[in-house]
Order: C-alpha cells, then sequence, then structure tokens
C-alpha cells in the first residue's frame, strides 16, 4: 500500500492523494441503504485526464481494485468502494469546457454537476433535459454512469439520448474517444452508449459531449387527487392514448404526500389517496392541462387544481422532487426500489405494491414516473428491528419479481450496483449475462474497474 | 456444398432455400456503387425465428459465413455477399406483431417494410418517426442494421433512438433477447443499442420493440432560394441558434434541383444555387415558417416559397426524397457520400466539397439533411473513363478527410460497410478500433456474420 500510495503521488499533487483513514472512509459509500461496501486504501482527486490516467497505469501495474465516484447520490451502491481500492472521485474535473448554441452541444468534464449545467445551458437559451431530483448535487459523470432520469424524461427521454460523445480512461490507462459532435453518427459500433449505464465498470468518463435542445416555456402544472392509485394510473394511460404531451406525469401516493408536507410545509392535499402532478411546457399550456384535467375526472378524480402560474408550477415540482428525502426523514430507513412496468401495467404493479406491503405488515411509500412506468416503492422500516428488516428486504425483492412478472425491469433508472446483482442475472437470463460479462472482459481484462458491481 | 444446402433443409422448406445460380446472384449486391461482391452459395429466406436459429447452427457447424440481408437499399455494400456465404434474407419475416397505444410501441419481425410500419402506427394516431427516402422499400431490420435516418430526424432522431428492444438470434444460433418494453430500463449494458448500426456483425435481429410517438400535425413547408450554398448554410445556422426545431431543413443545390426537375417535373427553381426546405408540424407551423422564412432572408434568400398546404409541402417531401435516384438518372452512375459535420461548419464541408469538384474536373451534387448537419456529395461519373473513375474515387475520399478535417464524421446514416472501411479506421483510430474488434469478436468468435464489413 505504501508503493500504491507512492507511486500514485508520482503523478499527482499531494492533496489529490488522501490516505488518512477517515478521510477514505468517508468516501465508502453512496447514498443506498444495505449494500456490501469495503475500505478504501487511498482517495484520488485528480484534476486532468493525464492524472487520470496515471492513477489507471499504477492501479494496472500494481493490480489494485479502482472505484470511480462522482457526488455519491447513487441509489444501488455502485459508488461503493471494495477493500483496498482507489476511489477515484472525479468531482474537481468540473469544468464545463464549451457551450455552442449552433450545434446545440455542451462540451463537460465529468464532475459538472447537473444543475450547474443546466443553469449554463439556460443562461445560453439551451436546455440539458435529464433532471434526476438530486440534481443539485449529482455529476454528469454520474448520470452518465447509472443512465439516470428524471422528472422531465417524459417528454424528453434520459441520459442516455442526450450523450453525443465520451472521452474514457481504460483500464489500462489508454485514451479511448468515442462518438461524435455532430447530430448524426454511424461509424461503427456505438460504443458510447454503451458507457452510458454502464456504473464505471468499463472505463473512467473524463469528458462528454452532450446534446442539448432549445430551451422550452416555462412549464405549467396540475395536481390531481384521485381516491385510489388505480384510477390515478388510469388516468395516466388515458393521457397516453390521447396522444398528449405533457413534460412530467408523476405520482404520489398518501404516504408520500404526508411525508413531504411533514418535511416542507407544503400543505398538499393529504385526504386523498393519490396525487397525481402534471405539466405541460407546450404554446399553450393551459388548454393542453384542461384536456389532461378532463381525463383526470372522467378516471375518477375528487379534484383537480391547476397551477396559478409558473412560480406555483415549480414548487408543485419541489414537492415531487423532496419525496425520497422527506420519506426517509419520515420513517428513519427507507430502501427505495426502481422497477418500470410497461404504463399499460402500471395499476396492477401499484396495487400488488399495496397487496405486498400488507402481505409483509411494513409501510411502503410510492412516487413514481407515472408517466414513463417508473415506480420508486419506497420500503419504510427500522433498522434495529431484524424481522422488520427481513420483511423488508424480502418485500424490496418481491416488488422486483412481479415487476419482471409484468413485463418490466428491475431498474429504470437508479441502476443495480451491488442492491441488485441478483436480480439482474435474473432479468437478463444466462445469455445475456455471458453476453455482457464478455464485453466487461474486453474493456478490462483484468477486472479492475468497479469490480462486484452489477454482476 | 451440397452438405450446406442438405442441411439447412432439415430444418427449412424446400422453397426457403434457393441454390439456383442464377437467383443466387440476383442477391449478391445492395444499392451501393463500387464495392466489392462475392457469390453466395445458397439465398435462405426464413419465416420463423427457429428457422433463424437452424440456419445460424448448420453455418457455425460448417463454419459457413451468414450476410444478412433486408431489401438491399443500403448504400454502403453491407449487405453485399461474400464468396460461398448464405445470404440470410429476413424479407419473408413481415409481420406487425402488436401496436399499443398506451404504451406507445410496436413490436415487429424485421422484415416489415418502413413505410409500412408507418400505416400502421398512423392507423392507430402514432408516428414512426425514421423516415430514410427509400421507406416505401428498405426494412426495419435494415434500418437498425445501417442505424438508419431520413428527413425528419432532424427533429425527432434516428433509429437508433427508437428501438428499446431486441431478440437476436447469435453466431452460434442461441436467442438472445435484449432491452425492454417499458419507456425506461438501466438494467445491464445497453445492448440493444450495440446492434443498432451494426450491419448485420453481431447477430441477425428477428424482433424488434420500437417506440412509436403520438402523431403529429400535418407539417407545413416552405422552399427558400439562395444565392449560395454557403448563404443556404448560414440560414440553417441562424435557424438552429434561433431556437427553431423544424420537422425537416433540407438542402439541395442546383445540380440536384435540375435531376430532381428533369426526373419528376415538379418545376423548382433551377436558377438559384441552393434551395432550402424547412417544415414544421408545431401546433402554428404558418408562425413558424414566418420566423424561419425572416431567418432565410436575412441570410440572403433570394425568394421564400411557402407551401399553399399539406399536399403542397408533401410534394415539396417528395421532391427531396427523389434527389438520390434522380442524381443517378441524371448522370449515369453516382458515389453517394455520407459525411456529416458539426451544423457549424456545414457551409466550410459544402463550399470544400465545391473546391474538390472543382480540382477533380467532375460533377458532384449535393443533397443533404442540412439542418443535422449530414450531407450527401454525389460524385457523378462515367464508369466507362478510367481516369474519371478514378478521379471519382479520389474525389470520394477527399470528402471523407474533409469532414473528419471539420470534426465531422464519415457516415451519418449509410453505414461503414465494404465502401469506407479503411476510412473506418482512420476516424476510430487504433485504440478505438481494436476495442470494436474484442466486441466482435464476444458475439462471433468465429467471425461468421457478415465477415469484411465495417473493419
Ligand atoms: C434525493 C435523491 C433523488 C434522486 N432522484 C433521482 C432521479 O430522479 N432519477 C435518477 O435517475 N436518479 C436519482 N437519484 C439517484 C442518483 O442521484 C443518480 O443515480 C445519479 O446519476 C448519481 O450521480 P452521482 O454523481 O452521485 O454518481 P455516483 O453515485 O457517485 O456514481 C454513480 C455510478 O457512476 C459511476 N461513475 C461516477 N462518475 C463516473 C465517471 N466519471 N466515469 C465512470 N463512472 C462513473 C460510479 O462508479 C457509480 O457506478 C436520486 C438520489 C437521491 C439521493
Ligand atoms: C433512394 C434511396 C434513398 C435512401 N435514403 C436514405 C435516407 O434518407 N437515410 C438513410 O439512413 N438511408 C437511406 N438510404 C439507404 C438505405 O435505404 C438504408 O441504409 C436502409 O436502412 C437499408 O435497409 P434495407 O432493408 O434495404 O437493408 P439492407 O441494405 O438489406 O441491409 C443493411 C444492413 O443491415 C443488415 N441487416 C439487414 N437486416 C438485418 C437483420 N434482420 N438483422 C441483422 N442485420 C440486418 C445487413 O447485413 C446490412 O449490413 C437510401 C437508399 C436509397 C436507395
Amino acid at each position: 500500500m505504501g508503493d500504491l500510495i507512492s507511486l500514485l503521488r508520482t503523478g499527482l499533487p499531494d492533496e489529490a492523494v488522501m490516505a488518512d483513514p477517515d478521510v477514505t472512509a468517508s468516501y465508502a459509500t453512496d447514498m443506498a441503504s444495505f449494500c456490501d461496501s469495503g475500505a478504501p486504501a487511498v482517495v484520488v482527486l485528480p484534476r486532468t485526464v493525464e492524472q487520470v490516467q496515471h492513477v489507471m497505469r499504477v492501479a494496472t501495474e500494481l493490480r489494485v481494485p479502482v472505484v470511480p465516484q462522482g457526488a455519491r447520490t447513487g441509489l444501488s451502491g455502485a459508488a461503493n468502494a471494495s477493500d483496498g481500492c482507489v476511489v477515484l472521485s472525479l468531482t474537481r474535473m468540473n469544468r464545463i469546457l464549451e457551450i455552442d448554441t449552433v450545434d446545440r452541444i455542451a462540451v463537460v468534464e465529468p464532475g459538472v454537476v447537473n444543475a450547474e449545467l443546466s443553469r449554463a445551458a439556460a443562461a445560453e437559451g439551451l436546455y440539458y433535459p435529464p433532471d434526476p431530483s438530486s440534481w443539485e448535487q449529482c455529476t454528469i459523470g454520474g448520470n452518465i454512469g447509472t443512465g439516470a432520469g428524471g422528472l422531465c424524461c417524459v417528454k424528453y427521454g434520459v441520459t442516455s439520448e442526450y450523450v453525443i460523445g465520451l472521452d474514457v480512461v481504460l483500464a489500462d490507462g489508454r485514451l479511448l474517444r468515442t462518438g461524435r459532435r455532430t447530430a448524426k453518427g454511424v461509424a461503427g459500433y456505438d460504443l458510447t452508449r454503451l458507457f452510458v449505464g454502464s456504473e464505471g465498470s468499463l472505463g473512467i468518463v473524463v469528458r462528454a459531449v452532450l446534446s442539448l435542445k432549445p430551451a422550452p416555456p416555462a412549464q405549467l402544472a396540475l395536481a390531481a387527487e384521485f381516491p385510489s392509485v388505480a384510477a390515478a394510473c388510469d388516468a395516466v394511460c388515458a393521457i397516453s392514448q390521447g396522444g398528449h404531451v405533457p413534460s412530467l406525469l408523476e405520482l404520489m401516493d398518501r404516504t408520500t404526500v404526508r411525508a413531504v408536507n411533514d418535511m416542507t410545509r407544503m400543505g398538499l392535499p393529504e385526504t386523498t389517496e393519490a396525487l397525481l402532478l402534471a405539466a405541460f411546457d407546450t404554446p399553450d399550456p393551459a388548454a393542453d392541462l384542461g384536456a389532461v384535467a378532463a381525463l383526470c375526472t372522467a378516471a375518477g378524480a375528487s379534484a383537480v387544481v391547476p397551477a396559478e402560474d409558473a412560480a406555483e408550477s415549480e414548487l408543485l415540482l419541489q414537492a415531487r422532487r423532496s419525496a425520497l428525502p422527506a420519506l426517509e426523514r419520515a420513517t428513519g430507513t427507507t430502501m427505495i426500489d426502481d422497477v418500470a412496468v410497461p404504463r399499460s401495467r402500471l395499476a396492477e404493479m401499484l396495487d400488488g405494491v399495496a397487496a405486498i406491503a400488507d402481505r409483509y405488515d411494513l409501510v411502503i411509500g410510492v412516487c413514481a414516473h407515472a408517466g414513463d412506468g417508473n415506480t420508486h416503492p419506497v420500503v419504510c422500516f427500522d433498522p434495529a428491528d431484524a424481522d422488520q428488516a427481513r420483511r423488508a428486504r424480502a418485500s424490496f425483492d418481491e416488488i422486483m419479481a412481479l415487476g419482471l412478472e409484468l413485463g418490466g425491469t428491475i431498474t429504470g433508472e437508479h441502476g443495480v450496483g451491488v442492491l441488485k446483482k441478483d436480480w439482474l442475472a435474473r432479468e437478463l437470463g444466462p445469455v445475456g449475462l455471458e453476453l455482457q460479462r464478455g464485453v466487461k472482459q474486453v474493456f478490462d481484462p483484468l477486472g479492475l474497474l468497479n469490480p462486484g458491481k452489477l454482476f
């Protein structure tokens, strides 16, 4: 280990190599509960591509595993350290290198915080859509690592849709450039998108070319109250079938609404079983909201409350964005699931989650990117209570099993990490798993990059 | 070879296995000029997944190469036969299995013709955007193989954006299922998009889950006449920078306009150097066209002619769609290039193409998906004239070199095939090429799938 640190220091300034055990311990995990993690040997914070290459060359020479990290807001343990690893934190590589208003692209370093890019783009009349609720913390490198989604993805798609080119430092320290700066390109296999969602297991992203959209008009939102979660899901299906394209279509169940009210004092309506939030950023959002309001009413909504203006709409978004922290705060400890099902199966999924909660005698709050069929059942429990903790884990697994049964996936946006490794194998099947492992082998033959994640 | 055919016949009906040399010869090439091709040993036309698996098992057993084919409208030789190969034509697997209006997806076999899917989707109020100009012939399998683009891609993106799940028969006959039916999903590496644009070299696509959009309003178009190609490119940049999102933004130079008029008697204006077509499918297309017309005028347009209605707009689209056949018809033989550059470099690119045409004393007509920076310089020449043919090839290569110099790619949508193999290596560089070869090796260790393409 002395060797490791002194070799690292030959290519990095002293302050960028931190081996104090208190410091390294603080980099051990992301925000997922109940995932294994180990004790890093050292944390490095490079500022340049060359420094990242140096780290990977040293790691390869000494056969030391490397765990790349962004802001560690991940919810699957994908950024968790393994014993004796180098934690490679990209947070200091945080420059926006370029925003081009004609080509509508941004070129960024991986440590740029999502919301900072959004603001910089907005200042140029442009828009970087992927907006995970953690956007004020999480980094573009982490978003690429997980293939992050968010609230606006129902209209604008996820991170994968916006990453068009990458610079990646490979396990052996070589630099790979993939993709393009152009709007289109099909030269060879799409390695760029192979990196999106690869959870740091194929290489270190050190630079990304992102495509941007023109800034849309400010969105206008409504909140609709439903007597049941299933009725809200029916409204979601009707909105989709009606050909509407909201810029946001989110669901919060009663447990979630209460938790948000407790934390934020927002005064959302607590007497209904489910709250559906819809928004449009179209030229005439009021007209679109009117049509959606009618569909909500037809599906059984007891009340539909349009926001007065953009500012009030933004408050509704903030309410939804605070759902996960609020549930965590309200209930102590949570396990956040992330199952996505076809939109048409959403009601079955959420009714099934309620049945699972009943069966295991647990509170499971639900918020969902409903328009995408992407649910976040949040299993609340007391970890000091061993039996409850066991039931929590069992219910968490049953939720994934149900998702697969309904033609869904175990993860819509949070990724696999260590949390869902066993389930990934189940979703992919043996042929898929074998090929995924084969791909990993091509990029990282020594298995040094983020070992123990995914599979 | 007797062995090959009799083994194939053990799992396929007789009429699906064609070994008559006249027949097999007719399957030797796609629509690219001047690409090497060989003589297939046999052509098979399966109707089921099991039959495709049988073909691949036989091929693996006998170590015979297999070339998958759709409609063979490809422009890079990617579907060209190699000597002694099995041509595996997917054209009879042409059923639309499902269109779901709530989940907004279609599930199709690979031989479905692009325009047929478009029509079937439209009948349900839905929209499958990718629309190569060959859409009445080309197949979804071929579109996936090449990562096809088209006219509407400037607003809606290319094939890759719409393929969310695949069933693929691997080289050894095993069936791989990738991706999902859900709007979102990040379970493992994105193998689905690895197949898009892989030119039949990684597996045989036998079923695809495609995402659809709600049908937009009919588009309204305008045609703007410019005194120079560069001025038209300036207008393209101004339109982009102005935050407009046209559903079509296409350029035809004078040579192309004349060829189209000759073939179609459409009466497009021939006295200007470049014609720019723009269209919007927004709620108020006339207003959007008005703004774009003003930008065109400011960039130097000598005339801006709006279409009267949707029908007249459709005629303008048809004019653009017939550009390649028209140039071919007008000039005998053509080599169609496909270089894409950042939008901001479009004028430099097209001025450079004009200079190359001058230098080599050749006619090079240009049409372009201008909004995407994707140019199609069409080198016209007489193959009987050896010196002209040599100059044609040299100019074709110089066009790619220029594209790379301007930060572009050698292929925006037509692919690499055999036509641009040498150039792919140049674009990717040694590290990229090595990894791409590694990926190929994982999926096709014996090198049986479409050998000699890409690299
Ligand atoms: C309150 C809250 C709300 C959230 N809401 C959402 C949401 O709406 N949608 C959503 O998708 N997620 C959400 N998340 C999850 C999380 O924010 C995302 O997964 C995010 O993308 C993680 O970014 P990060 O910078 O924190 O990355 P980390 O957690 O540090 O890392 C994530 C993964 O990326 C890898 N990685 C990081 N940087 C690089 C790099 N430069 N090169 C290669 N690999 C790298 C890591 O190894 C790890 O595998 C939420 C989390 C919280 C706490
Ligand atoms: C007049 C004209 C206009 C055109 N305009 C455009 C345009 O605007 N945009 C554009 O992108 N292209 C355009 N093209 C090119 C061509 O139409 C596209 O490349 C199209 O995607 C090819 O489809 P196909 O069915 O003809 O496939 P093919 O040419 O038969 O095959 C293309 C590739 O896909 C592979 N493949 C086919 N089926 C499968 C399968 N089931 N599984 C695995 N691999 C498979 C083949 O091996 C080959 O590598 C045009 C061509 C012409 C002739």
